[in-house]
């Protein structure tokens, strides 16, 4: 249960500031917060004794964020590449201020302290576990191979990990831009592996929980269910807004998995935003669910996750578009009885998790595939 | 597992609209969400047949949401007055719009719908346990018996009930005011009895969990400690902000409680905002903890609160004023392995439960005793 050397003292680069395995000498304002927390980070290249240096090659924004700058900026493409390049000058990493969240990036290691414990030398390609909200980050390129269109941004320039800045180097035996796509959402399908293998089996058929998962097609949704199976969930219903993504989930779970069954059961139609509609569809589908996870990008979602799963039951909130107290209020709201997880995007041995589901899954994988193929501009930058 | 009735119509006051217990019928814009999530709702007196209308005679804004307009208002009490009855005739209800959170209200039951599952019957005295955010509310007096320095707020006006807006009478037992201060956070005793109860024994002493309360001096947080001692608790952390609630809370502490123990075992100060401050002290107590509860109604309290939990332990946030991203992207950041809850209001009991503590243990209640005599404006409202 000790952390040892949590608040350890290391010496800066010019010998004077104190250092720290989880960044706190890298905050420049409010003093005393977390790295996370903070307006504005120190982000100079120079580095302390138990920090590594990355040469970036590629930001992959939160979808809750880059959905945000979209819109704020009307769409149009150069304001939000002007957006990212403000707030990434003004506060020395990639943080929405907005919606609180960053992203990761991927890049190869530089330079690695004496004193760093994460195993990484120069050289290294990899990708971040830990969110660009805590990251000291500087852009030298303006950003000038990115369209401003998606979410993956061919980036050059200098990023800082910490002593406790979890990285993963990418595996050799998959492509750069799938490993990112899987890395980037790797805690989910781990949680919702815990939350699932403790559940209590459902109550009619003992056959194991009900997970039902909003926004089962994209990528934290369909590596999710892809974890609730492994953990042995009984019912997935798989929730998607539309006719289209409808489709792309029935083939990949037709497809089946190797010795795992379906990658989910039942592929409803609903708009997760609408607590009615989503929760009587879930019910229809052999809900409510004893666990609820929630993969859409879009805020409203909570309601409907509440309503859809049953008294004793789990709602694990991964999409950083959730209101804290939209959870808390909805669920005294109707009187729900429920367990409301916020998405720690962090549980030991996640990525192994994540990549070996899809390693494992031709399904699954084929559904990623198909989503990097759908962002054209970005999948063809050759660096990755 | 199944809950009859939960979208079942009823005829509205003019017989034409669809009624449920849910409260949907109720709700103007946008269309479809739950009452709570609505900008706008439909505030009329008249009643559908399961719902109750209560003739209000108070109101209690939630902690952060009254703190939030009175840091916006300058301070102005005559300013933070007119932002509530603006919010009040704009929305319908009473939601702050930073926040998202509200209160309650205590009142007196006017009408009770034939179809009303709640078992109130005209002249009950009671007090609502669902939030002001998504119950309907005409405020009538203009507020003039007001002073808007205190969350507490004499009123007069109608408010609605649904099917499952739940509803406490006020006990005989109790002066109305303190039973109102304690139904208003019950839900946070009870989910700590509950985490408490399951979490694994600590460590070192296999004497129960480490239980440590950010706020302990508080409402909520008081009420939570003897939460978490009734649940058979080892060492019990209380974490306040300053000097004078220390000397509140080792009072209370060394009072002691009726066949239970102290109400905490060590009294730490430090600024719940200051992530290294606060988990070190935690840390020097006898932490860290294996359940950490946020009861500190100001934002920046996560890092403080992930920082003072041991790896498998669990936080549960309280306070309306935590942020989702900050919780998520802080574990992460620090590669915490922590479960992480939103404070769900409702548990089954949780009044009965949070009644019981307080007659059960004359310490407590003269730390809340204590509070209320601190807000004399409104203590001393005789409808109360």
């Amino acid at each position: 249960m000790t952390r040892p050397q949590l608040f350890a003292p290391a010496s800066g680069p010019e010998g004077t500031s104190p250092g720290s395995l989880l960044g706190l000498h890298r905050v420049l304002e409010p003093a005393g917060v977390l790295p996370q927390a903070a307006r504005r980070l120190d982000a100079r290249p120079e580095i302390w004794p138990d920090e590594v240096r990355v040469r970036v090659t590629r930001l992959n924004l939160d979808a809750a964020s880059f959905r945000q700058l979209s819109e704020a900026s009307g769409g149009d493409p150069d304001a939000v590449r002007a957006a990212v390049l403000d707030i990434v000058a003004s506060r020395g990493k990639m943080q929405n201020p907005v919606t609180g969240s960053g992203g990761m990036l991927t890049g190869v290691v530089e330079a690695a302290g004496p004193g760093s414990p994460l195993g990484l030398a120069p050289g290294d390609r990899i990708a971040t576990l830990v969110s660009l909200s805590l990251t000291p980050l500087v852009i030298t390129d303006g950003l000038a191979r990115w369209d401003g269109r998606s979410e993956q941004v061919p980036c050059d320039g200098h990023a800082i990990l910490f002593g406790r800045s979890i990285a993963a180097v990418l595996p050799a035996d998959l492509p750069a831009e799938l490993a990112l796509a899987v890395l980037d959402v790797c805690g989910a399908p781990a949680l919702t592996y815990r939350v699932t293998a403790s559940s209590p089996a459902g109550p009619a058929t003992g056959a194991g929980p009900v997970v039902a998962i909003l926004g089962a097609a994209g990528k934290s949704g369909s590596l999710s269910a892809a974890g609730a199976r492994a953990a042995g969930a009984g019912t997935i219903i798989g929730v998607v807004p539309h006719e289209a993504e409808a489709r792309l989930l029935r083939a990949a779970s037709a497809a089946g998995q190797s010795g795992a069954g379906p990658l989910v059961d039942e592929v409803v139609v609903a708009d997760a935003r609408d607590p009615v509609a989503v929760s009587e569809a879930v019910r229809r589908a052999g809900g409510p669910a004893d666990v609820t996870v929630v993969c859409v990008d879009v805020p409203g979602c909570e309601g409907g996750a509440i309503l859809s799963t049953a008294a004793g039951g789990t709602v694990i909130f991964f999409s950083m578009a959730t209101s804290f107290a939209a959870a808390a209020l909805g669920a005294e709201g109707v009187a729900a009885d429920i367990t409301m997880l916020v998405g720690n995007g962090y549980v030991p041995g996640h990525a192994e998790l994540a990549l070996g589901l899809i390693r494992a899954q031709p399904a699954l994988r084929a559904l990623f595939d198909r989503r990097l193929e759908a962002e054209p501009a970005n999948a063809a930058e050759p660096e990755e």
